[in-house]
């Protein structure tokens, strides 16, 4: 029993860490648990006689660790009534191992990502599904093993996605919600959760216009799901038939080149059929061409289709484009088609009072898309639609199915969301969203919009000042900065076999730059355009050094391509 | 400086809670942190002097607890560089208002919930998003106000849903999920979590029971999205042509009466309509019966509808009933058409050899539903759809977003998954479910699910025991035991009037079991059957005294009605 901690570890199958000493810290506590459960507890050994508040503190650390090392599942609540202190030194471990995580993730001299090929990864992390139970020791080194080898996405030079950092008090709203692991869909069950959505969504349907008496919204499993919500209620309020009667007219919808490809999915799920979903031009930044829209819907109806929907688009992927919101709503309004604003990454900057303006004509919508896992921070996932129109969400996706959503409840069931949704269970993703805003308040995220905004102009600026760069767009609208890097091998060449060339220097540099692990940040083509890189700043750790980094290694990795 | 703790409570709007001083064991590390980062840290005090390894140990913990409760998320990481130690402090106070959760949950002399009418408890909780940042300590309130008003649904006693419990370890995954906060669409951003579903799915595959070369899947938001995928690839499967050019022929699909609302959903959502989901009828236990729903695709098949689709329950959400998986598998491979099991519920049985021959047939299956937070006990969600036909989720569902997902990467992109999904972002469903299967292994989920059935025939074999119960089932198949209590002044009615009398009889007791707090188990009707209790045993933290006391609790509130 005496034997160091060393001894598990030789033990165990791949010795990868050392535990966290100060986990054990929490076994102060001990002497609480006692006196509610007084049981002799069989995975932490106990000092003889009644407890004063400290008891525990002359126990070996060691040892205790050493025990819960060998520990299993059916050591630990629930399976073990006495199994609390257990539990809580275990879980401590865990929280202890992503303490380091995080610490470690902030720190620039941290690598972003330890890269390997698919087939190499497999060899160095065992996942498999073993025959027999692992113990504690085993599951903490199988956290720090996935740990080690996944992206660090919150670190601030990690620029690979528009969803990017790591809000801690997000993170630890989402733990909360694990915790209390209940689903959304009945007030019942989830009493203060289905309020608290209730009020974060009357907050946020003020900040796109609508009246206080206007709109609802369900949250959702991301903002693919979002779109297609907002296509099917739009469908069902001008084609309620279809909901029992199945599709048979030509039914047709309308986004720009550069929306995303959410809509083109929705059609074909929802029976439309992807050639319906238009896709009209865009201007040189990435806008919808409102006039081709007008042009195109009355195509369509001359040749018999029905238009009904019309998706703009509040920050596109790559660009970051605003589609001249107020000209398509016109465009709807005359056409009698629904205007749908897909903002699901343009929606957070209606908190900063000096951005708003840019989505002037939202308010105007019949539903919205909006992730606050975007620019607001929330972690993955929390998007939500709205829908103007009160009550459609329930006409449109309720089944009557009493046996799960019964009507003979003692408490008002307006409050149960269940029949709204397309799905039936729903996460709780309006917890780690609501204790974030209360961090922040209105005037945190005013100020944290407008600085990130800062940082794009600063970023813009400073690639059009150095040698080798070229931005796509002069003046972004968004938090959005494309641009090529061109190394000083082709600068000489004339645009068409410098764009010919271009092709392949954007996907050999972040070859390499997840190579060296020092940063990550995304490219792709457009139309016409070679692969360039797409650059997102909406992580609130995002210094001007990490910026100035992330030129100086783009440059020092493409240089002699 | 020096004011007691007591100061800052009542500075706050609700002095709901006092800190917790164990937390503050974690500054034992900070001289880590200081050496990584010798900035001066504006929230927590630093000893003059160079730190040895427990130099903090003498700050006092009164004073430490002070600053960080009037500290802002602009003192955490990563808005403030150097905010490391308060982010601890921070989320250390937050796992252990979790921890007093947990510990409390498994109680038995803890409430399952303290039930206030819906507009009560707006009264009694702040859910108001502020102007101002609200302090850590305000938060901190926050969240154990939010918890005192919430269900305890993994309390031995809550019987309410068929997720129910909660595992510790899957806990633990879903706040390692949190912190690692990344997107299951690509490789390249989730390299650990790619490589690990497709080792979960191979191994559930097997379970299944289809070739080691055949089928795919995906982790979907819940089990309604996973039969939606399942209804679409089937349609994609044998109407190719819909996907483009969307729905004109009339198609039909089937389930059992006592199937899930979510295949008529997809039905609706999907544009078939919900009239042309045929809901086929069941035998006195709840299966569907094979040659009515033989008949009805002949009869479809005659009126010029054409049939694709049947769906076969493995586990109805009442009931419990298995449909006789081998005679359907017969019927669609007779007539032609896709043969669906949705198994959301049932799906666990496969993890044990015992159980597993109720689910004989699954392994014919085109696709099938499987949620592990139902009777695998992972938390919420973690469903998947599994699809026989390797490749058809990438056809049905891909829309060559090269703009998202690059074909000219640096590793083999087969192991991208976004273009399989109706989602374009998907949340991270794996890791609480592969290391909770780890900490179990085959053999713990054997024993598990065996546990478990033990307890249901326990159970049933209890209430036909005592006076004033009937059991609706006489021999369960499942985990699903429905009966009524009936209170002594109507035993002595007639069938007619008793049942009659019964239908209020259930909702009563549940809204009086509800204000007591004391347990809680849901009731429904069923066709021609009134309100009866539908009791769900799926926490291994159940024990058979807690059975008892449901028993007793249910006549003790319904003996005078």
């Amino acid at each position: 029993m005496n034997k160091p901690i060393s001894t598990i570890f030789v033990a165990s199958r791949r010795a990868l860490s050392t535990l966290h000493p100060s986990a054990l810290a929490t076994v102060s506590k001990t002497s609480d648990a006692l006196r509610d459960n007084p049981v002799v507890n069989p995975g932490i050994p106990v000092a003889s006689g009644v407890g004063s508040a400290r008891r525990t503190d002359n126990t070996d650390p060691k040892e205790v660790l050493n025990r819960i090392a060998k520990l299993h599942d059916t050591d630990l609540l629930p399976n073990n009534v006495n199994g609390w202190e257990n539990s809580r030194a275990f879980l401590q471990q865990v929280v202890d191992i992503l303490y380091d995580y995080i610490k470690e993730e902030h720190k620039r001299s941290t690598k972003v990502l330890d890269f390997h090929q698919p087939e190499d990864l497999k060899k160095m992390i065992d996942l498999k599904i073993p025959e027999k139970p692992m113990n504690l020791q085993e599951l903490l080194e199988s956290c720090e093993q996935v740990l080690k080898y996944s992206v660090r996405t919150g670190h601030p030079r990690f620029f690979n996605q528009i969803s990017c950092g790591l809000d801690l008090v997000s993170m630890a709203g989402e733990w909360l919600t694990a915790t209390a692991n209940t689903n959304m869909f009945t007030y019942e069950v989830a009493p203060v959760f289905t309020l608290m959505e209730h009020e974060v969504i009357r907050r946020m349907i003020d900040l796109i216009g609508w009246g206080p008496n206007e709109g609802d919204a369900i949250f959702t499993p991301g903002g693919a799901i979002a779109n297609m919500y907002a296509v099917n209620a739009a469908r069902h309020y001008h084609f309620p038939g279809i909901k029992a009667q199945g599709m048979s007219d030509k039914l047709c919808i309308f986004t720009s080149e550069a929306g995303h490809y959410s809509i083109k999915s929705a059609a074909a799920v929802l029976g439309i059929g992807t050639d319906r979903c238009f896709h009209i031009p865009t201007d040189d930044i990435g806008r919808m061409d409102p006039e081709a829209l007008e042009r195109k819907i009355e195509e369509c109806k001359r040749e018999g289709l029905q238009p009904f929907f019309v998706c703009a688009t509040a920050g596109t992927t790559v660009f970051g484009a605003i589609d001249p919101l107020q000209k398509i709503a016109d465009i709807c309004k005359r056409q009698k088609t629904w205007f749908h604003v897909d903002a699901a990454w343009g929606g957070g900057l209606l908190l900063s009072p000096e951005q708003k303006p840019k989505l002037a004509g939202i308010e105007r919508a019949n539903s919205v898309t909006w992730n606050p896992h975007k620019l607001m921070g929330a972690l993955l996932q929390c998007s939500a639609c709205f829908i103007r129109h009160d009550g459609l969400l329930m006409d449109t996706h309720q089944m009557a199915a009493d046996y799960l959503f019964q009507k003979d409840k003692q408490y008002d069931v307006k409050y149960d969301t269940g029949d709204k949704a397309m799905q039936c269970g729903r996460h709780n993703d309006i917890f780690k969203l609501w204790l974030m805003w209360r961090s922040k308040g209105m005037e945190g995220y005013r100020r944290q919009v407008n600085d990130l905004m800062d940082m794009a102009t600063y970023f813009t600026d400073r690639l059009k000042a150095t040698e080798g760069y070229e931005v796509i767009i002069d003046k972004p609208e968004y938090l959005n900065v494309s641009f090529w890097y061109v190394p000083p091998s082709i600068r000489h060449l004339d645009d068409k076999e410098k764009y010919a060339r271009l092709e392949t220097i954007a996907p050999k540099i972040k070859a390499k730059m997840m190579e060296r692990g020092t940063t990550m940040v995304g490219y792709q083509p457009d139309g016409e355009k070679p692969n360039f890189f797409r650059m997102i700043i909406s992580n609130p750790g995002t210094t001007k050094a990490d910026l100035d980094f992330l030129i100086d290694e783009i440059a020092d990795i493409g240089k002699d391509l």
